[in-house]
C-alpha cells in the first residue's frame, strides 16, 4: 500500500479543470502562477522558504502510471478516453522559478513562480503547496527556536508526535537546515545527511534490576556516546548520583561520559542542582540535555531562570508547529494567454487581503552597500530595469504614504532562481549542509529588530510603482 | 530520494538500546509494551482509534536493506559488525494486539499491545506511535466535526495545508472512516477506495473572459458533476446569478446542476440569500457547498444562524487538527522477562499522571444487555475471569471512592484483537467502508451525554481491583 507515484497527489478539481480545458482546446494555453503566503506564522519577523528539493523531485518524477489512468477512467466524471491518453504522455515541460531553500521570505511576495501550459501549471498546485507550506512552516519554527540561543546545541526529537512519516522525515530536515544540529530520526539522517543522536528510554532503566545497573550496562555497550536519562525514578536523589558513579567508573577506564538528560519536572531547578552535583564530582565536562515539550517560550524562560542546559531536545512543539500548524500559502494565477499573448489577471475579493497582485513579478532584496544589511524587498514587474541597474528607488507604501523612503547605494539581489526551463532541471540541489550555512548567512543580513521573538519590527516589502498601478487599474476594471 | 523502506523510520535510541541489549546478550528477552494516550483531544468525550492498517503494513515490511545497514555501519556509535548482521536477518516475530480501527477509545487504556523480544518490541515504538498518534487524532477530529450535523454531507479538502504528503493521504482516509463522505485527494481515493469530489478553482474563472463563460464551459465539459464556485468576483451580484443562468441552460438540455460553492465572506448570510435566489429560479435541487476554514465550532455557529448549507468542505482545521495538533500517545513497557518469567514493570514519576499501570492488561467494554449502550470500560489483568463470565463487577474509582458502581447484566467485549501472532498476520484488514460503518455503530453505543461537543460527561474507565492492587504495591516498592 506504499505509493511512490505522486501524480495523483492532487485535488480532483485540478484534473477536472485540466479536463475542461482539454475539452475546449485551451489546455496548451500559457499561464503563470505564483505561490506566496499572506501572513507570517508565530508572530515571527520572517519566514524561511523550504520545500524546494521535494518539489523538484516531485516534478521530475511527475507522470501518470497505468494504475492512475485506470483509476481516473472509473470516475463519475466519465473523462473522455482521449484525455486519459493525453495524461499518459504527460510530463512537466514548463518553467519553474523559486527562492533558494533557507532564504528569508516575507508576506505577499512570490516564493515560487510556475510558467507553462495551463494543463501543467494547474496540475502541480496541490502538491507544490502541500510541500512548500509544511516545510516552510517547520523551517521557520526551527529558525525561531534556534534564534533564542544561537550558541546552544539543538536536537530534533519529534518523530513520534509528527503528523505521519513524511512530516517526521521532512520535518527533521527542516529543523536541520534552520540551524538545528541533529535529529533522532535515522531515516532522515540517511536521506539528507543529517547527524543523528540517540540516548536511551525509560524502558531501558525499567528493564534492569536497578538504575545503576542499567546505566553501567549502557555505558559499557556504547562507550563513545554515553548520555544517561536520569528521571526514571527520582532525578536528583537517584538518577544524577547513579550517573555520577558511572561517569567515575568510566574515568577509571579513560572514558568520558557525554551528558545526562532531564525529561520531566522543573528543568530550571533540576539542571542547576545537577550541574552543581556534577561539578562537585569533577565532571564539569558532562553536559546537560533537556527535553520535555520545549519550544521557544519555555527555552527563553528556562534560560532567564538560570537553567544550566547545554543541549535542547525539541519535539512536538516544533515538528507540528503546534501554535500554528499550517502556513496558509496559496498558488494564484497572475497571467494568462489571450490571443497568443500573456496578459495579467487578478482575483477580486470582498476580503481586501485576498486580492491578488497581477502580472509576472520579480522579487529583489535590496542590501545596503555599507552595512550589507537588508533594506527592503522590492517587487517589480518583469522588465523593470531601474532596480537591476541600482538606480535610486522610491519605496512607497500605498496604504501609509508617510512611510515612503528613498533607497540609494544598494545592491539588488533577485530572489527567484530558475529551477526548470522547458521541463529541464537547470538548478543543482544544494546539500542540507549548504542550505544550513546559507540560512545562517541570511539571518546575518537582518537587523536585530526583525529577529526579535516578540513584536518584531515589520520588514519592508514594497511593490514598484508600475506593479502597483497595474493592480489599481485592474481593481477599477472589476469593481462593481 | 523517495523511500519505501521504513526500517530506519525510528529514533536512534531504539537502535542504541537494541545494541546495548545485544552486547549484553539480553536482546531476545521477552518484553511487553502497551500504547495509550493520557488525555482526550479537543475536549471531546471520546477518541477514535486509527492507524492499524499503516502499522500492519509497516510491520509486515519491516527489514533492514543494504543501504540501511551501510548507513548504520557509519555511525559514531561504531556498532559491532555482528550486530549489523543480526539486523540483516531481522523480522518481526512477536505478537501484536490492537483495537479495530474506528473503535471508540479512552485515556489510560491500551490501544495496542506488543509482545516479543525486547529487540523487536523496542524497534517499532517510534513508527507505531507516529502512525497511531496522527491517524487517531485526525479520525477523532473528523468524527467530532461530523457529529455536529450527522445528516449533512462532509468533504475533506485539506491536502494543500496538510503536514506533507502522508498527512494529506492518511488524513483523508481518517476523515472518511470517521464518517466524512468524500475527499478531494485522488491518491487517497485510489489507495483506500474513498469517493473523491472536485469542482474548480478561482483560476478557472480568472482564466476566462467572463465568469458566465467560465461557468458555461465548465458545465459543458463536465455535465455530470457541475458545482460552480461563485465567489471569484462578487458572490450575490455576479456569481449566483451567473450560476442560475447556467443551471437554466442545463435544464434546457435535460441536465441538472449539482451545486454552487461559497468559499469566502459571511457564509450564513450568503447561503440564505443564495438559497432564496436559487429557489425563486426553480432550482431547489441545486445544493450549496461551503468551505472556508471551517471546523466544528464555525459549522455549529453557522447552523444556529440558519445557514442553508447542505455540504461542508473542511480543510486546514481538520487535516492539521489545528486546535491540538498532536495526540501525545505513548508506548510503555509493562512487563519484562526475569529468570525466564514475565514480571510486571512500572515507571514512577514526580508527575502522578505519568506513572504507568504495570502488567499485561485486557480492555473490556461493558454493554448494558437491555439498552445495548456502553456502561464503562474495564481494564483487567490477563487471566481475570469474572468479567469474561459476566459476573457482577465492582467498578470503583480509587481517587473518588463515592463514584463506585456495581455492573450487572452486561456483555463484556474484549477490545484488543490479535493482529500478529509469532510474526504472522492473523487479522484481515477491513476496507475503509467497513471501518466507517463500524465506527457509526460504535457511536450509537454511547449515550448522548458523552457525544456532546462542549463539556461532555466523562466516560468511565476502571481498573480491576487486582490491576489496581498490583499498581499500588509496585508504587510502594519504588517510593523513596
Amino acid at each position: 500500500m506504499q505509493y511512490e507515484n505522486l501524480a495523483l497527489h492532487t485535488d480532483k478539481y485540478q484534473i477536472n479543470m485540466m479536463y475542461a480545458h482539454w475539452k475546449h482546446g485551451t489546455d496548451q494555453h500559457r499561464a503563470v502562477f505564483e505561490a506566496f503566503f499572506r501572513k507570517l506564522p508565530f508572530g515571527n519577523g520572517y519566514a524561511v522558504f523550504a520545500g524546494l528539493q521535494r518539489i523538484v523531485e516531485y516534478i521530475r518524477g511527475l507522470q501518470f502510471d497505468e494504475r492512475a489512468i485506470r483509476y481516473l477512467s472509473e470516475q463519475e466524471e466519465r473523462y473522455d478516453p482521449e484525455f486519459l491518453e493525453a495524461l499518459r504522455s504527460f510530463r512537466f515541460r514548463g518553467n519553474l522559478y523559486a527562492m533558494r531553500e533557507g532564504t528569508l521570505a516575507f508576506p505577499e511576495e512570490p516564493l515560487i513562480r510556475a510558467e507553462g501550459s495551463i494543463f501543467e501549471t494547474q496540475l502541480i498546485e496541490t502538491a507544490v503547496l502541500n510541500f512548500m507550506n509544511f516545510q516552510t512552516l517547520i523551517t521557520t519554527k526551527a529558525s525561531r527556536i534556534k534564534g533564542v540561543s544561537p550558541d546552544d546545541v539543538f536536537f530534533e526529537f519529534g518523530s513520534r508526535r509528527a503528523q505521519e512519516a513524511d512530516a517526521a522525515i521532512w520535518g527533521a530536515r527542516a529543523a536541520y537546515i534552520a540551524g538545528f544540529d541533529a535529529t533522532s530520526n535515522l531515516l532522515a539522517g540517511m536521506m539528507f545527511g543529517i547527524p543523528t543522536k540517540g540516548t536511551h528510554a525509560h524502558s531501558w532503566v525499567q528493564d534492569h534490576h536497578t538504575e545503576e545497573e542499567a546505566f553501567l550496562q549502557y555505558a559499557e555497550a556504547l562507550p563513545n556516546q554515553v548520555t544517561l536519562l536520569v528521571d526514571t525514578y527520582n532525578t536528583l536523589k537517584s538518577g544524577v548520583p547513579n550517573a555520577i558513579k558511572v561517569a567515575k567508573a568510566m574515568e577509571a577506564r579513560g572514558r568520558r561520559m557525554s551528558a545526562i538528560r532531564l525529561d520531566s519536572g522543573d528543568l530550571a531547578y533540576q539542571s542547576i542542582k545537577a550541574r552543581e552535583m556534577l561539578d562537585r564530582a569533577g565532571l564539569d565536562y558532562v553536559k546537560i540535555v533537556a527535553s520535555s515539550d520545549l519550544d521557544e517560550h519555555t527555552i527563553l524562560n528556562l534560560k532567564s531562570q538560570g537553567a544550566r542546559i547545554d543541549l535542547w531536545g525539541v519535539g512536538t512543539q516544533l515538528i507540528t508547529a503546534a501554535d500554528q500548524p499550517s502556513l496558509g500559502g496559496v498558488y494564484k494565477i497572475v497571467a494568462k494567454e489571450e490571443d497568443g499573448a500573456l496578459v495579467p489577471t487578478i482575483k477580486i475579493s470582498g476580503n481586501p487581503e485576498k486580492i491578488t497582485t497581477p502580472g509576472l513579478k520579480e522579487v529583489y532584496r535590496l542590501f545596503d552597500r555599507e552595512t550589507g544589511k537588508a533594506i527592503a524587498d522590492y517587487i517589480a514587474l518583469q522588465g523593470e530595469e531601474d532596480v537591476v541597474r541600482g538606480e535610486p528607488l522610491k519605496l512607497f507604501d500605498p496604504i501609509h504614504p508617510y512611510l515612503g523612503k528613498l533607497a540609494e547605494r544598494y545592491d539588488a539581489v533577485s530572489l527567484l532562481q530558475p529551477i526548470f526551463r522547458a521541463g529541464k532541471q537547470v538548478y543543482e540541489l544544494p546539500t542540507s549542509e549548504e542550505i544550513r550555512a546559507y540560512h545562517q548567512q541570511q539571518i546575518a543580513t537582518l537587523w536585530p529588530e526583525y529577529l526579535r521573538k516578540l513584536n518584531p519590527e515589520k520588514y519592508r516589502v514594497n511593490l514598484s510603482e508600475r506593479a502597483w498601478s497595474l493592480k489599481r487599474e485592474m481593481i477599477e476594471k472589476y469593481k462593481m
